[in-house]
C-alpha cells in the first residue's frame, strides 16, 4: 500500500484501483521542485516557535536532498515505485525517511490544502516567467524578419476574408503578428504579478491554525508581498494559475492564426514561403511530400487547449468553496494546459525560424485582385467625390478590367475622372505607388512601417527589463 | 534520429526538438494491438496479387511477434528508446527488423492514413464494447440495490431544486439512476454498429491505390461490413471515434449527477450514505475525515471530459477534408478521453458497490418538507376541486403547518373541505400513504416499482445477449 | 404582475427583475405548438377517469384556438405583453380564459416537469426531421454536382496538409463532402427514433400521480412507442434534446470543413472557385471586393456551436436527478444550438447551389506539386522494388526534375530503372494517367467514382424513403 | 432589399435568406450608442484635412439626431424595418438621410473593420466599468454580512470534501466569499485599462489610409491613449472583448459555487438559509414547495458561459489574420457572453440580499462530524506529539466516540495523554474554544476575522476611488 498521510481513523485498507484512480502522482510531478521549495519555507514558518532550530536544520537538510534527487530523476523513479497518492504525500513520506524524528514535524500546522494551494502559485510564478521570456523572444524575432523584409521592399496582396484587398509590406504584416506576442508577453507578465501577490501557506485546510507560525516570514522567504487574507478563501483559490493557463490558450489562439497563414502560404498555390527541411515532414507514400506539419500541430493544440480550458473552468463551476477533490482534476487539467501549451509555442517559434519567405513571388502578385482599386476610389474622393460615389466608380471599373483580362490602368481612372467631370485625376496604379501614397500612422506605409519595428524594439527592451 | 517512414527528398535531417514535438508515441501506443491486426489485415489485402505467400507468410509471422511483444511490454521500451514519431511507424520499423526483405513490402499500397483510420476503428470497436458491458454491469448493480431496497421498503423524500418534493421509495431513485446506464450501454453497442460498418484499408493517402490490392478480403477479416466508399472520406473521417468520445463523455455526464448526490447524502446533514473505508480517504490534518474522493474524482472528471471533448471538435473545425497534421491532435484527444473516462466509469461502479444506504434514517425524513402536500391536493382536486383551487388551499395548510411547527394532518384536510363545501375527504397524510396511492405506471408506487424493476432486467438481459 | 402557475403558500409577489432574469420565454417560445400537442394528449390522458368528456372537448376547442393563435403570431405577442414566465405556463393561463371552468382542470396530474420533458421531446422529433430533410437534400445536391463534374472530366490535385498529393476527380471529392452528409442524415434519422420511444407524460413533478392518468393513450396519441418507464429519470432525462443539439453541432463541424475549402478555392491564388453575386458580399471600403462570407459565417458557426454544446452539457455535470432549475438553462442551450444550426446549415446548401467550379483551371493545375510521383513509386514497387526503395528513388527523382524546374517525365523513369537493374518501367506521367491507373474500389479511378455516385443515390433514397 | 454600404462591382441582387443570415443586427444593436460615439470621433478625424467644417457640423448633428433616437428605441425599430445588415451600416443609412451630401462624407477613409474593432473596445470599455460596480457592489454587500453574523457570533461546521472539517465563524466563510468579488472587480479594472489603450479608427481595411486623417484626435477625443500602432493588427484584434467576456465567466463561475453551497443550505437537511419569498419561486403541482430558482440558474449560467467563451474562442483558432466574416460571429458571442452574464451577476446581488441565515441552528451544529478532533491533535503536537502520532490519536479518539455515540470530550485527551506519557493536556473542546483558540492571520479566529473585515473594506474604498 501506498504512503498515505492520513488514515488514524480508518478500519480498512483502500481499494487499491480506486486508490490508482486517485493518484495524481503522474499530473503533479512536474510540481516536486515547488513542493520543496514550499516545504522549506513552512520550516521557516514553523521555526517561529512551534519546532526547535536544531529539528529545522534536519528538515532544511533533508529537503536538500530531495530537491537533488529531483533534479537526478532519482525522486520521481522512488514515488512513482512506492505509489505515491501525489507529489506532496511522496515528498513528506521522503523527508521523514531522511529526517528520522524531526520528519514528523514537517508536517505540523500545515495541510495539504494550504501547501498544494501554494505549492501551485510558485509553479505558475515560474511558468509565468518562461512564458514570457518565450514570447518576447519569439516576438523579437518575427520583429527581426520585419526589419529585414521591409529592408528588402518585400510586398503582398492583403487580404481579409480570404480575397486580395490592399498593397501591404510583408514587414506590415510581421509586425501585426508580433504585436500578438507582444500581448502575450504582457499577459504573462500579469498572471507573475498576481501569483506574487498573496502567500496561502499557514491557512491550514480551511480555517489557519492554533500553532504560532510565522506565516509572514513564509510569505517573505517565497517572495510573496503578503501572507493570504483569509484562509477558507485561499486554499480553494486556483485564480492565478487559471490565469496562467488562459493566458497560455489566448497565445496559441494567437500563434495557430499565424499558423493557418503560413500553411497556405506554403502551398504551391501560394509558394509564399518554403519551410526549411528540418521543420518539415515527408509521407510514408507519397515521395514528393513536404508538409509544414509543426504549424498544423500547434494549430491544432490551440483548439484543443481551448477545450482543456473550459474543461478546467467546468469542474469548478456549481463546486462549494473550499477545498473539494475536484481540484485534483483541476490542477492537473491547468498543469496539462501549461505544459502542452508551452511545448506548443516553443514549437512554432523553432518551427518559424525555419521559413523563408519567396520575396520575388510575393511582391510580384501584390497587385493581383485588384488591390489597387481602393486607391483610385480614394483618389476620386481626394477630387471630390463621395465616398459612396467613388466606391462606384471605382467598382465599375473592376468589372470592366476583369472582363478584358487586364488590370486597373490610366484608362479607368480618366474614365472615372470623366464621370465625375473633373479632370487631371491621378491614382496610384501600382502596389508599390499604393503603398506609398499611405500616410496615416500605423500604415503600411514604408516610413510608417519603420516607426512601428522601432517603437516594438522599445517596448520589447522594455519588457525584458521588467521581467 | 528516429526510424522515420518517409524523406525520399528530404537533404537535411529534422530538428529534434521538432521531432519530439510532433511525435505521437506517448498518446497512441495504447493503439499497438490493433495496429497489429490492421497490418495483418493488410497483408492479407496484398496477397490478392501484390506479394507471394511466401513474403506473407513472413510478414505475418513478424507481427505475431511483434503482439507478442506487445503484450510483454518489450514494445513499448523498444519503440521509446528508439524515439518512433507513432506507433504505426514503430511497427513498421519492428516488422523490417524481423521480416527481412519481406518486411520492406508490408508498407506497399498503404499509407499511415488510411492505416491510422482502420486502427482507430478497431480501437473504438474494441473500447465500445468493453465500455457498453461496464456501462450494463454497474446499470445490474444498480438494478440489484433497488431489488433489495425495495424488499426493504426504504423511503426518502424526493426533491427537485433540493427541496423535498414528494415520498419515495429509494428504490425508485435507484432505477432512475440505472436508467441513465442503460440508455449509455445503449449508445455504445450503437457505436459499436457505426465502427463495423466500413473499413478504410486500402484507401491509401486519400486517392485509392493502383495495386490490386483485396480490400473486401481485408474488410472481412477485420469484421466489417464492407469496404469504404470513397478513399478520400474514408482517410479524413473520425465519426466512429468521436461518437465513441462522445458517448463516453455522456455517460460520464450522468455518471457525475449520481455521484453529486451521493456527496451530498454522505454529509452529515443528511447521513443518507455510508461509504466503505475502502473507498473513503481521510485528511493529513484533520483526524476524524471521512472524504468521498471517489465520487468527488467522478463528477469532476464528467467536466473535464465535457472540454476535452470540445476542444477534439474544435480541432476540427474549418479543417479541410482528407488527412491534415491537426488530426494527431484530434486522435491523442479522443484516445485520452476514452482512456480517462473509462478509468472513471469503472472507479464509479466500484465505488458505488461501497455505499451503504442508512435506511432508517432516510425512511424518517420521507415525510420532511411537506412531501405530502401534492397528496392533500389530489385529493381535493379528486373532490371536485380544480387544480388552482386545491393548489391554493394545500398551500394555505402548509403556512399554517408550518407555523404551527407540525406536520400536515386530518385537520388540514378538514378545513380544505370546509373551503370546498365538501364532506367527507380523505387524503394520504404518510409517505407510506403517499406512495401507495401512486397508480400511473412508472410512478413510485410499490406495484409499479416492481414492474420497473423486472423490466429493466430484461432489457439488461437483452443488450447483454445482443452485445 | 405575470399569471404565475404557483405561488399558493407565498405571501411576498415575487422581485420584478428576478421574475424577468427568471423568464425562459425569448427562448422557449419556439416549442409552443408543441406544448399544445403535448396538452390535447394530456386531455386524452385525463378522460381516462379524471375529467369529463365536454370538459375534454372545451380543453381541445381552447387549444385549437391557441394553436391558431400561435400561427398568426397572435399568441406571442399576448405571451410577452402579459410577462410570461415560460410558454408552458402562458399556453396553460391563455387555456383558462378560454376554457372557463374547463381551463382549470388541464393542469391536474401533470407538472412542469413532465409537461417540458414531453414537449422538448415533440420538438426534437420535428427538428430531426427537418434536419435530416436538409441534409438528404444536400447530399443530393453535392451528388448531382458530383455526376457533373466527372462527366465533364474535372481534375485538381488532391491535398493532404494542403500540399498537393495525388491527381483526382472533382468528382471524387465532391463525394467525400457528399459522404459526410448522408452519415448526417443517418443520425438525425437515429436521434428522431429515440425521441419517440417513451413519453414521460403522467410522469408528475417525479413520483407519478395519485390520478387514474391513461399514459398509453397519451403516449400512443403522441406517437410514442410506450410510456417511459421511471417518472424520476423521465422528468430530468434531456439526452433526445442534447442527441439532436450534437447532431447538428456535428453536421456544422463537417460543413466547416468543406467552407474552409471553398474560401481557400474562392482566392485568386486557386481560383477553382466563382461564388455567383447572390451569395457573395463586398467591402464598404475596397471596390473590388467579392468576399465567400457565407462560408465564414458557417465555418465560424460551427465553432461557437462546439462551445455551445459543451456549455449545455457542463450544465448538467454534477447536477442532482430529477429537475433542477438548471435545466432551463439547459433547454435554452439546445434550442439555440438547434435553431443556429439550422439556418447555417440552410444557408450552407444555399450557398453551395451558388458555386461554380473553373473546370479548366483546376483540371490544369492536377499534376502540379509532383503529384504523380506515387504513381512512379507504385510502378516501380510493381516492377520489384520494395516500397522503401521505391519511395527513395521516387523522391530523389523529385528533388531533382524541381531543380531543374521541370515536371516528373520518363527520363526520371527510365533513370530509376537503372537503379533498380529492371527495364522497360512503364509508368503513368499525367493527371489523366494516374487516375485512370487507379483501380481499387473506392478510390478516384472513373469507373469508381461512377460506382460510388450510383451507391450513394441508392442510399440516398433509401433514407428519404425511411424518413 | 436593405440598405448595403458595398455592391459597387455586383451585377446581382442578394440572396434574401442568406442575407438575413449574415445580418448581425439583432446581436449587435446594443453596440448603437458606441458607433455613434465611435462615428463623431471619425468626423473629428477627418476634419483634420478631409472634410470641411461645414460639412463636420452637419455630420455631427445628424449623428446627435440618431443618438437620441437610440435612446428613445426609434432607431432600433427603423433599422429592423429597414432590414439593416448591421448596426454599424443602420446608423451610416441613417446619417445619410439626415445630413444629405454631408452624410456621404462619413465612411471616406474607414472601414467596417476599424468601425467596429473600435466600437468594441468602446462597449468592452464600458461594460467592464459597470461589470467592476457591481462586483464591487456585491462585495460590499457580503462583507455588510460578514460584519453582522461577527458581531451575532454565528458558526457552522466549516466543510471540505462537504464534510465537516473544523468550526468557524460563518463571517469567516461570507469573507471567503466577497473575496472572490473583489478579484472580480480587480480583472473588470484591468479590463478597463487595457481597452482605453490604443484606437484603431483610422486603421481602414487593413492597411491605413492615404487621406489625411487625424488618428491622433480621433483617439484622444475616445479617450484612448494613442492611436493603434499596426493597422492590421487593429482590425483582427478582439484582445479586450475577449478579456472583458472572460472576466466575466470568471466572476460567474465564483459565483456559482457560492450559489451551490446557498442551495445546499436552503434544503432542509442544512436549514441554515432561508430565501425570502421574493427571490423564491414555486411549483405548479406541489402547493408546499419554495426553491431557490435564481441560484440555480446563476449556477447554470456560469456552465453554458463557460461553453460560451470556449465557442468564442474557438471561432478564432487557425482564422488567418486580419478580417475574417467569421468575427461577426465571434462578435456576437462575445456580446451574448456579456449581456447575459451582466443579468446573472445583477440576479446574483439581488438574491443574495434576500437571504437570511438561520444563525441559531447554523452554530448549533458547528461542532458535529467531530470538527473538534484537529484542535485535539494540536493540542497533543504542542505537548509533544509529532504531527503523525496525534493524528493517529486523535483518530482513534473519534472512532471511539463514534461508537459510543457521543461528543469528543474530557476522557479522550486524557486518553491520549496518557498514550503520550504526557499529563494535563488541555484542548479546546467546543466549537466556541476551537475558534478562539486560532491565532495566525487569516484564520478564523474572532480578531482576525475583524481585521479581514477592515482590510476588506479598505480595499474595496480604493478599488472604488479608482474606479
Amino acid at each position: 500500500v501506498a504512503q498515505l498521510q492520513w488514515g488514524g481513523r480508518f478500519t480498512a485498507p483502500p481499494d487499491e484501483s480506486l486508490l490508482a484512480f486517485g493518484s495524481s502522482l503522474e499530473e503533479d510531478l512536474v510540481l516536486a521542485p515547488f513542493d520543496v521549495t514550499c516545504s522549506m519555507a513552512h520550516v521557516r514558518a514553523l521555526r517561529g516557535g512551534v519546532i526547535s532550530d536544531e529539528h529545522a536544520a534536519w528538515l532544511i537538510g533533508a529537503l536538500e536532498v530531495v530537491a537533488r534527487e529531483i533534479d537526478s530523476g532519482a525522486f520521481a523513479a522512488r514515488a512513482r515505485a512506492a505509489g505515491a497518492e501525489d507529489v506532496h504525500g511522496a515528498i513528506d513520506a521522503r523527508v521523514r525517511e531522511l529526517a528520522g524524528a524531526a520528519g514528523e514535524l514537517l508536517h505540523a500546522g500545515r495541510s495539504r490544502n494550504d501547501q498544494v494551494a501554494t505549492t501551485l502559485l510558485l509553479y505558475t510564478r515560474d511558468r509565468a516567467s518562461s512564458a514570457g521570456a518565450t514570447a518576447r523572444a519569439t516576438a523579437a524575432s518575427i520583429v527581426q524578419r520585419a526589419r529585414e523584409e521591409r529592408d528588402a521592399g518585400t510586398m503582398l496582396a492583403g487580404c481579409t476574408h480570404r480575397q486580395p484587398a490592399q498593397p501591404v509590406l510583408l514587414a506590415f504584416v510581421l509586425i501585426a503578428w508580433a504585436e500578438q506576442f507582444v500581448r502575450a508577453a504582457r499577459r504573462f507578465a500579469a498572471v507573475g504579478s498576481i501569483a506574487a501577490e498573496v502567500c496561502p501557506l499557514g491557512s491550514g485546510a480551511l480555517a489557519g491554525s492554533t500553532l504560532p507560525l510565522d506565516r509572514a516570514g513564509a510569505a517573505a522567504a517565497l517572495g510573496f508581498t503578503a501572507p493570504s487574507r483569509n484562509a477558507l478563501d485561499a486554499v480553494g483559490n486556483r485564480d492565478a494559475a487559471l490565469d496562467l493557463a488562459h493566458s497560455y490558450v489566448r497565445a496559441l489562439v494567437d500563434a495557430s492564426r499565424i499558423c493557418e497563414e503560413l500553411i497556405a502560404w506554403s502551398a504551391p498555390a501560394y509558394g509564399f514561403v518554403r519551410l526549411a527541411d528540418r521543420a518539415s515532414t515527408g509521407s510514408s507514400l507519397m515521395p514528393q511530400k513536404r508538409n509544414p506539419d509543426p504549424f498544423e500541430l500547434v494549430r491544432a493544440r490551440a483548439s484543443s487547449m481551448v477545450g482543456a480550458y473550459a474543461g478546467a473552468l467546468a469542474t469548478l463551476c456549481g463546486l462549494a468553496t473550499s477545498y473539494q477533490r475536484d481540484l485534483q482534476e483541476t490542477k492537473a487539467a491547468v498543469i496539462s494546459i501549461v505544459e502542452r501549451s508551452s511545448s506548443a509555442l516553443d514549437a512554432f517559434g523553432r518551427a518559424f525560424d525555419a521559413v523563408t519567405f519567396d520575396r520575388q513571388r510575393m511582391s510580384s502578385t501584390a497587385g493581383d485582385g485588384y488591390t489597387i482599386a481602393t486607391d483610385v476610389a480614394d483618389a476620386l474622393i481626394a477630387n471630390g467625390a463621395t465616398a459612396r460615389v467613388a466606391h462606384m466608380l471605382a467598382g465599375a471599373a473592376v468589372v470592366r478590367a476583369e472582363s478584358l483580362g487586364r488590370a486597373l490602368d490610366e484608362s479607368d481612372v480618366a474614365e472615372a475622372a470623366v464621370q465625375l467631370g473633373a479632370s487631371d485625376i491621378h491614382a496610384p496604379l501600382t502596389p508599390e505607388a499604393s503603398i506609398a501614397a499611405k500616410q496615416t500612422a500605423g500604415s503600411t506605409g514604408w516610413a510608417m512601417v519603420g516607426d512601428q519595428i522601432a517603437s516594438l524594439q522599445d517596448e520589447l527592451t522594455h519588457l525584458s527589463a521588467g521581467a
